[in-house]
């Protein structure tokens, strides 16, 4: 609660944190120290001479042609990662051997600048985020060449979700340094896949604030005769009001009854506009994010507050999945693998409800996971929602078989300090029901007549945040999760249980 | 109500509307028809030939390298002005002459893309938007061809306020067809600026629901207490949830104390923190964004509900502005005139008030206006709330003399069926205050006792919302206004008497 007396802004708190005040939670910069420690000493093992790393962060995007901006502004991940700053337009350098920092900022030139947007000076800077070396951007070539650095490593890489190329940074100047962007990326990327206590303690904080307002709007939505979207704006309130979350890791997804086939529902085209029916299955899967850091939740549960026996068949099959693939989440387990037994025990469940006969091992070998789970079993989740690092060069290749493999984010060992979120899911979507039917390896274990049944039913999702340590993984959701606590959390009780 | 039983999705309601339903606005598809045939009577008469427009209409946004989005998706405001149509992706033309209307939508090549985005076929979109030539993208070249266009007619323009140009349409194939970029930007931009019944109805529903989220969120704030975010958090549930606004038309200013002198408080760099003691002025502007209409509602108002001495004299001398220049904005005035006035009554208060000695007419003159008002006394509000069309080659070019007025947004004469805020302000900047204190003219004016006690009381805006018409300007903005209303207000009165 100590804002800095002099300070217009409450974000940086006297003792060095990244801080939203009250309750929320204190992110210390020593988290971003930290990491520019990690990566100074990995990389001090394999360059030669006295390197800087060298990164650029994100700018602020026009709404198209006009001058205001098309939202907040997000910091990129790895500058966020590496020096916590949360302001756009900046540069930073780490200078490998001594662990310095440097911090490059715009320069304000324009009185009216100060006038729109405050007054924002070096020392404000270098206070703010505890770093001494701060300048101006147009300041770089100088205060850099003065600093001698053997080389500069900038990041280059593809994203291997959406193969993009991430951001390598360029300055007025650069060409007169000796720039390698061939070994940043990997390293980098593989450091953010292990997450510091600090870091876990952020997830940790930000999944709890999306528990919280997951829990709020199974009540809120109960009994139906509510828009998606308004579900959407209770959730979004929650996290910014009481979390201090300004922003969410993804769009919102706040689907009901056949909705919830939609995997992505939620987005510009379908804006979580539909009326929720008392009779409805909702699928919510959100996730707020604090100062970069990503939580993803989601929930299953019908308006009504009572699970019909067909919801309750398929949300069981799921829960059994879920509860078997948390089980199996402990270092030294491929990740593969764990998608293959989620993907398993599903099947084996709707063998058990009857929509399918035949062998699940036999089933899920020839990819009928993939027929009602057309994703993969989760992902990484750090300072990006869908988290870098899951194919790097030295790590194991995107496989192909058998068919739905290919769309896991990752196909790593499990390690201490992995943070994930596990999502196994069921739905009926007609595109992919078809084709198992037409199918002459697939359509043997179909029963159709059962499959008819649920056409349009929609579709099933269990999220949770899990991290992993020695022992196994430690779940940072608190939701309620069967059947029966999920009605009795509807029916306003067990208020205590899920702090 | 009447929700289309077999659409997964509540937008388009039956009788052809964007609507979020229940007591929400139904924006009917007739608007986006209505612009299209006036474009089309404008171009006629000035191209020969059968001339297409042809527009791109906007694209989502990566979240830098990943594959997520960095916001929920927010169409292009001159493809929405002619289309109204909600998707990212696609092209649409109109034919000048016949006043036909052209759809391109994206084509969904991959199952997996209908797995996680939905199903959007041809005959989806036809039904949508009352639109009967709907195709693929991937089409067009050989559409257009059929067509037999004389010209394709492009935007090229550059955005007033931000100095960035317009996206023009591209196209595989577009280099076969005769096209020309230099007649379309003026005269829609132009036709933008003029708003048709249905598009006031919309911005005054906007304007109406963002008047609603102030006064809830004045409440709110009584007796401080509240993180300014927090107050945000209100305003965005209650825009959201209440109105079905989605999104807001620019980033949320909520300033307290001395941060109401910052004109862009609440951006990613100073993200509204700052906890609101009882005894802080507040300067709240914010304003709601349906289906891409954009509002301005700026309040401003004691934390405590009880306006002191200094915090009256200051809000009073805007409101006699707000007020002057209110009454004076009707057809024929010419906006530059109004600024002028804006600034001349605040002054002539601050002569009352003791602030400032000399005739407010000199002052003016010598732009002492803009050391307590940099920013223009307002600006045209529509699909940007920044709105187009304010400096166009056909109309008064922007002005140097006196200083500040090169900040206005346009120079236009005032018309029927503009829509504008007008948002008069009296900030105590100390960068300004001691460059007037230096300058040898501006000094003269300025007692520098009474300056010197207003150093860090922050500032004063009152935003509205009017539309211009033959007997005047209409105010669509819902809030109360004068000391005595502000304070029954938080006092808990008034509660009928701004519905
Ligand atoms: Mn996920
Ligand atoms: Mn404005």
């Amino acid at each position: 609660m100590a804002l800095l007396a002099s300070s217009t802004s409450g974000i940086f708190s006297s003792c060095g944190s990244l801080w939203m005040g009250g309750d929320t939670f204190e992110v210390p910069l020593e988290l971003f120290a930290v990491n520019r420690r990690r990566l100074a000493k990995r990389l001090s093992r394999i360059v030669d001479g006295r390197p800087f790393v060298l990164l650029q962060g994100g700018s602020e995007l026009p709404f198209y042609d006009t001058d205001l901006t098309y939202h907040v502004f997000r910091q990129e991940s790895f500058f966020m990662w590496t020096f916590g700053v949360i302001e756009s337009g900046c540069y930073g350098a780490v200078d490998v051997i001594s662990g310095s920092a440097y911090l490059f900022i715009p320069r304000i030139s324009d009185k009216y600048q100060i006038v729109w947007m405050g007054v924002r000076t070096l020392e404000d800077f270098s206070g703010r985020y505890n770093i001494r070396n701060v300048h101006y951007c147009d300041e770089m070539e100088k205060v850099l060449h003065n600093a001698h650095p053997s080389v500069l490593l900038t990041l280059k890489g593809v994203n291997s979700d959406s193969g993009l190329p991430v951001n390598e940074a360029k300055f007025p100047g650069i060409e007169k340094f000796s720039v390698d962007n061939t070994i940043l990326y990997e390293e980098i990327a593989d450091l953010r896949v292990f997450k510091t206590d600090l870091e876990i303690s952020v997830l940790k904080y930000v999944t709890e604030i999306s528990s919280e307002g997951h829990r709020k709007v199974m009540r809120y939505v109960k009994g139906g005769n509510k828009f998606e979207y308004q579900c959407e704006s209770e959730f979004l309130h929650h996290c910014y009001s009481v979390g201090g979350c300004r922003q969410v890791a993804y769009t919102s997804i706040c689907a009901s009854a056949r909705n919830t086939a939609i995997l992505q529902y939620g987005h510009a085209d379908s804006p979580n506009d539909k009326m929720i029916e008392s009779d409805d299955l909702c699928l919510f899967d959100m996730g707020a994010s604090y100062f970069g850091f990503c939580s993803s939740v989601g929930c299953c549960f019908p308006a009504s507050g009572k699970f019909t026996a067909d919801q309750k068949l398929i949300y069981e099959a799921v829960l059994a999945a879920s509860c078997a693939v948390f089980k199996a989440c402990k270092p030294g387990v491929k990740w593969v693998d764990i998608h293959i037994l989620g993907n398993q025990v599903l099947l084996g469940e709707l063998v058990k409800a009857k929509l399918l006969k035949g062998d699940p091992e036999a089933m899920t070998s020839v990819g009928l996971g993939a027929i009602f789970q057309p994703h993969g079993i989760g992902h990484f989740l750090g300072l990006d929602v869908h988290d870098v690092g899951g194919y790097l060069s030295s790590q194991p290749p995107r496989r192909g078989e058998p068919r739905g493999i290919d769309k896991l984010r990752t196909a790593r060992v499990l390690q201490e300090r992995m943070v994930l979120c596990i999502e196994p899911a069921c739905y009926f979507i007609d595109v992919l029901l078809d084709e198992a039917l037409k199918d002459a390896v697939l359509s043997k274990f179909l029963i159709p007549e059962a499959i008819a049944r649920f056409r349009g039913f929609g579709g099933v999702r269990i999220v949770d945040v899990i991290a992993i340590t020695k022992n196994g993984a430690v779940n940072f959701t608190k939701v309620p999760r069967t059947v029966k606590d999920i009605e009795k959390w509807m029916a306003g009780k067990d208020d205590k249980k899920y702090k």
